[in-house]
């Protein structure tokens, strides 16, 4: 099934401990169909460019498959640039800017051949742009849809109108906690089921990620990595990964699911260990493989030991 | 195997957002014994109290089974004291109060019938402390190993001098990081066993733990709950499951520590679920299997889905 995702295209400028990018490729879109594509064929991408981005980056994205017709560059206007420097432990960071530029008028007319497109990754963007690609794509599959906490507290009445068309909201811990208006991460997930959608998955970083579907929980813990350079992108990343496997999947039920949520861990451990989109450029589905079985060790309880009398 | 804890036992006074408890039976002796008592038949306790320590409290112990030879009454103090209130999201606490009371000239001389025990828990105490109590007990099978930021501070030489002693280190993520001065969590694991401690588990709460041994790395989450009531002594009774599962195995082996690591979450995950103590008072090793169960169905991924050509 094809994929198809809305967001964003960026320059990066990002520090961490370990280093520095400056004008980097970015964007939500673009980690989103940079992870799908080792689990799909036809990958989508709809995003708003200035006329600053460069062939090249236009290129890395070609050459992976990634099919650009809905890639709209805009004349006259520069690209969105984000900025943001990672604290020591990676687990927090500032934003040092946000450009939206091209991004402040985007408004997305999807090509007639996107229209068919079966899995939707709506990635983190207005809710009043999410609700536009909803309208212009009549029969997806499943509707897989990101917010922020911008969001969440800006539009609260345009997100939460959307939400009862979207089967799956991946959100982050924060943000789960403040739509639904609970600390408890369970209880968060059942109200914001109540919202609509019935799959929530909760990204925690480092910490994993839980998913929430049909009255059963299921947990992925994240890959325990001694060296990660950069967190940015990793969440855009899980979710292209947790989409590519459902693209490749007859029927989208909870052990897909389930499997779904391992292979976007997969790909977002692959992520951090470099800058950057840099960590998916060479990646073969053989080391995604590998590392699917590096985490069913990490988590399979053997079975009881035998115990004295 | 006989599982043997030293550490405090204490007046808890606990304020969560829940609810609150003044002058609660406390303390990590009473933690870990009351937790590794469903797993193991000989469970003995080295504390001290003062003399206002209720008779009830240790009726409270002593009908579950355990063994209070080492606990010691001084009849010219006061039992230690530790209040403590809970932030909304019970993940932070601020400590309201810290009586060390009978505590602050703790030298414990175990019983002559503990110097056999086998799986030796050093609670949370001045490395001084734990030390003797090594000293006293000569041929364990396991010592399993607590500390807190306040004796890596302030106490680093005795502590690092007690570690090479130590087979089993559990910690906090904040404690691994502060012991091992690195910020990464696989760097920092692997840093403290070069310190001696073969094994070491690092405790996440609410994000679960992980355990560092052989090369390996094992992780259960915490049990998803959506009735949190007072964290209040799960770190200890975690360590009081662990250690009792060891009891019960005739080798100390990965498939035994990882058992013992899922059973320390199973009764973390009760102890929480009530105020102090209160929910390890009546629970049953059937209640505790049946959790083992959900873990396992909570981690389980399932084989992989059948994939469109």
């Amino acid at each position: 099934m094809s994929v198809l995702a809305v967001g964003t295209v960026a320059f990066d400028r990002i520090e961490t401990p370990f280093g520095k990018r400056d004008r980097a490729l970015g964007g939500s879109a673009m980690y989103i169909t940079m992870a799908s594509r080792f689990m799909c064929d036809d990958v989508r991408l709809v995003a708003v460019a200035g006329h600053d981005f460069p062939e090249e980056y236009i290129e890395d994205m070609r050459i992976r498959g990634i099919d650009l017709q809905g890639l709209e560059i805009k004349p006259d206007e520069l690209t969105f640039a984000w900025g943001g420097r990672y604290h020591y432990d990676l687990n927090t960071r500032d934003t040092l800017y946000t450009d939206l530029n091209a991004l402040s008028s985007f408004n997305p007319i999807l090509p007639e051949s996107y229209r068919n497109s079966k899995i939707l990754c709506l990635g983190n963007l207005d809710p009043v742009i999410q609700n536009s690609v909803l309208s212009q794509v009549p029969n997806p599959s499943i509707v897989i849809c990101d917010t922020m906490n911008y969001w969440i507290e800006h539009t609260p009445h345009q997100l939460k109108n959307i939400l009862p068309k979207v089967d799956c909201l991946v959100v982050n811990y924060s943000e789960a906690r403040e739509l639904s208006g609970t600390a408890n991460l369970v209880s968060a997930a059942r109200i914001i089921q109540e919202m609509g959608p019935k799959i929530v998955v909760v990204k925690k970083g480092e910490h994993g990620a839980l998913l929430f579907a049909e009255d059963t929980i299921f947990m992925v813990p994240a890959y325990p990595l001694e060296d990660i350079q950069d967190p940015t992108g990793a969440g855009d990343a899980f979710m292209g990964g947790f989409a590519g496997y459902l693209s490749g999947c007859n029927h989208i039920n909870l052990d897909a699911l389930k499997n779904a949520l391992v292979h976007g861990s997969a790909i977002a451990s692959f992520t951090v260990e470099h800058f950057g989109p840099e960590g998916l450029y060479d990646l073969t589905t053989a080391d995604i493989e590998r590392r699917i079985g590096a985490f069913r060790s990490l988590t399979a309880i053997p079975e009881a030991v035998h115990q004295q009398s």
